[in-house]
């Protein structure tokens, strides 16, 4: 039985369940495949750490370019994380034709253009199934099973941290801090949470998917980024009365040639499969204009789940080895290539205002709104005392992020006004 | 370009979308696989039939031996329907060593091993990701994505016409004739909607997956099938009353060895994304030993989900042309080989049984039970007149289909119980 030679590069979690899952379920895998993955070099940080498995002390080095120098290696596996390091890696690997996967969604956001013409100039695959989605096969159903599509568009939460803490926040009431906190004593948050909770890991993926159904990398500026961070336990609970749950979405879609990429909480309706992913699950919800809506969900997450998806790129990898092919991960194309400017990017919304409890404020927001021909779907006043600051909540119909950014900084100024307007996204799916 | 071509068997509505959709984004496809897909001859049973596409008479032909002959054909669409002819038709391209893709889930239901045996000895691809699913890339996710998985289970809503009738009957409390003809009028159903009501074509499909999954082609005589023709609007209402949602699953286990594959109404506890799959849509889970839980939601049939699947199936036929590979679709293996008998297949149960309205009726169902070692977790009684027959529901421990047949016939021959009982399985999914 023929036998393929890997190279890890790096053994945190991932790393370990590669490298555990692949023994572990050898004998099905030679089954399936009929070849043998072998790993011949681990490069990792610390040799002595504790994995949670075996791992044979002449498998490692602490110097990852020992990967590259060994020719017996044909497939190199970078899960290093975001460093320099790993772009040197991963261009390293391909100037000496060894096939790539990589998890490394940070680094394909950013530098997804140059690897994959480095992969097109030398002619060598480079596959990313874990960079989104973990265990969700989200890629290798872009690129393949949707071959015959334009993408209409994509909404995927993607990030399980955030998911988790909005889960927390709708079920049981709590603030963003507190459900942070529970995030965090599950395992679930990062000690710093920024890139969970402030969209940024998100968006990364929403880069990915997007480069990968419209054919070209997405500038990392030109997606509109906003975190979790200043959710309140309140807007959950208005978006609830109002038939909506609020999820981090990452929004993809296709305008007449433009991409709109946005990661932005959301006010998804409560009927729609995806206002029911909770906890840290994701999901996808694709829409092609030949195969209809479909949705996939799953773990987006943890050891197993991605090194499941590393495991099918290696099979993918191993069969390249054996024959090559055309599709190299990426297939860049023509018909699209822009992105639609922000302010360009239409939705409906949802606005909060802290107003006076006075007669004539209702009247002076609606005319303000009306003057910049922005529609209004319903108004709902919650009962305040009497005197108090009273809650605005009003439903928007569609317009334009310009528009609404200048009806909010119109509304911040206005007296009756007595807080910064609060304004989140809309989105329907018929 | 390099140009692969293609005869197409049969011009229904799948055969008419494939032909539609390869023209309306032939250049998105050209971009996306770097060749030319191109509609070489058709067979049809009616030349002259309006298939709203426009079609070329000269590629027409009545005789579908016509692509067999054809040299320069290289890949054979076949959606002929369930006929012999279609088996010929498929055994005979695979001696020419054309390219198979098809559509026809009977087919391989019940000819599968021999088709892939065929294959084998030429060494040349089937694909059917249109067989099950419609546009939902289950295949393609079993096959490739989950390669490095044990394949733990697989519960599939796979029929949309049996998931609107039960849809129906949920949301509108209707008996299964008037859903049944809901479905007809929307047309959703057959004239002759056995196939879909009666589990065959879930069957058929079930087949399918657990072949797949377990590397042998599962004998279609060792699926236990029950349809939904039985159901009444009580089950369905006692069922919402206890929390769960009626669906008819596909349930594929795999237990030490042997494979279950069952196909039944079953109780799914109302919280599992299963029982929000409504209407039309049909949708798998799956659970795999490294990637845990996974779900693929989406439009189970209609003509252009399909069609989606058919493409992606076409463009994995010409990648495969270009360059040879190892997965001809179906790899057969030996981990996996036999199939639990049904009577050792062990559930949980509903129970609902019509009987005398007086004290001591509890005790003698409850005895009987107790006596074949089955546990009841709850017992509901709904209120009925003085008098009359009353209903009785009971909730019953994981017990094997051969003891609860056992207590089926023993209860039915109670004097206390006025009708044959009813029983339907639950689902649990932790």
């Amino acid at each position: 039985m023929q036998t393929f030679s890997i190279g890890l590069a790096g053994m945190g979690n991932v790393g370990a369940g590669v490298f555990k899952h692949l023994r572990g379920n050898r004998s099905l895998l030679r089954e399936r495949l009929g070849y043998e993955l072998e790993v011949r070099k681990i490069a990792v940080r610390n040799l002595s750490k504790d994995r949670g498995c075996e791992v044979p002390a002449e498998l490692l080095t602490t110097d990852w370019r020992q990967l590259l120098d060994d020719p017996s290696i044909q497939i190199l596996v970078e899960l290093m994380g975001q460093k320099q390091e790993s772009l040197e890696l991963i261009l390293g690997a391909i100037e000496r034709r060894k096939i790539v996967v990589t998890g490394n969604k940070a680094l394909l956001a950013e530098h997804g253009r140059e690897i994959f013409e480095a992969a097109m100039r030398h002619n060598v695959p480079v596959f990313f199934e874990a960079a989104v989605g973990g265990g969700i096969p989200i890629i290798k159903t872009l690129r393949e099973a949707f071959v015959a599509n334009h993408i209409q568009s994509i909404h995927g939460i993607v990030n399980g941290t955030s998911n988790f803490i909005l889960t927390q926040m709708t079920e049981q009431g709590l603030g963003f801090a507190d459900a942070l906190r529970q995030a965090q004593d599950a395992g679930y948050a990062e000690a710093d949470p920024a890139l969970d909770v402030n969209g940024g890991d998100a968006a990364h993926k929403a880069i990915i998917l997007a480069s990968l159904a419209y054919g070209f990398w997405v500038p990392p500026e030109k997606v509109f980024v906003e975190g979790i961070e200043h959710l309140t336990a309140s807007d959950i609970c208005f978006a609830k009365k109002l038939g909506y749950r609020i999820k981090l979405l990452a929004v993809i879609k296709a305008d007449q040639g433009q991409v709109e990429v946005r990661v932005h909480p959301t006010l998804v309706p409560a009927s729609h499969v995806l206002a029911s992913v909770n906890g840290v699950f994701n999901a996808m919800a694709v829409r092609g204009d030949v195969v209809g809506d479909a949705l996939l969900y799953g773990r987006g997450a943890g050891q197993d789940a991605t090194t499941s998806a590393v495991i099918s790129d290696l099979a993918e990898a191993a069969d390249a080895l054996s024959s090559p092919r055309r599709n190299l991960g990426f297939t860049p194309h023509s018909l699209y290539g822009a992105c639609k400017p922000i302010g360009e990017c239409t939705s409906e919304y949802y606005l909060r205002l802290a107003v006076d409890d006075r007669p004539g404020v209702i009247a002076e927001v609606a005319s303000i709104l009306g003057r910049l021909q922005i529609g209004i779907s319903s108004i709902l006043q919650p009962e305040a005392a009497e005197g108090e600051i009273a809650t605005l909540v009003l439903m928007i119909h569609r317009a334009s992020h310009a528009q609404i950014s200048t009806a909010l900084s119109q509304l911040g100024a206005l007296g009756c006004v007595r807080k910064t307007p609060r304004m989140i996204r809309v989105e329907h799916f018929s």
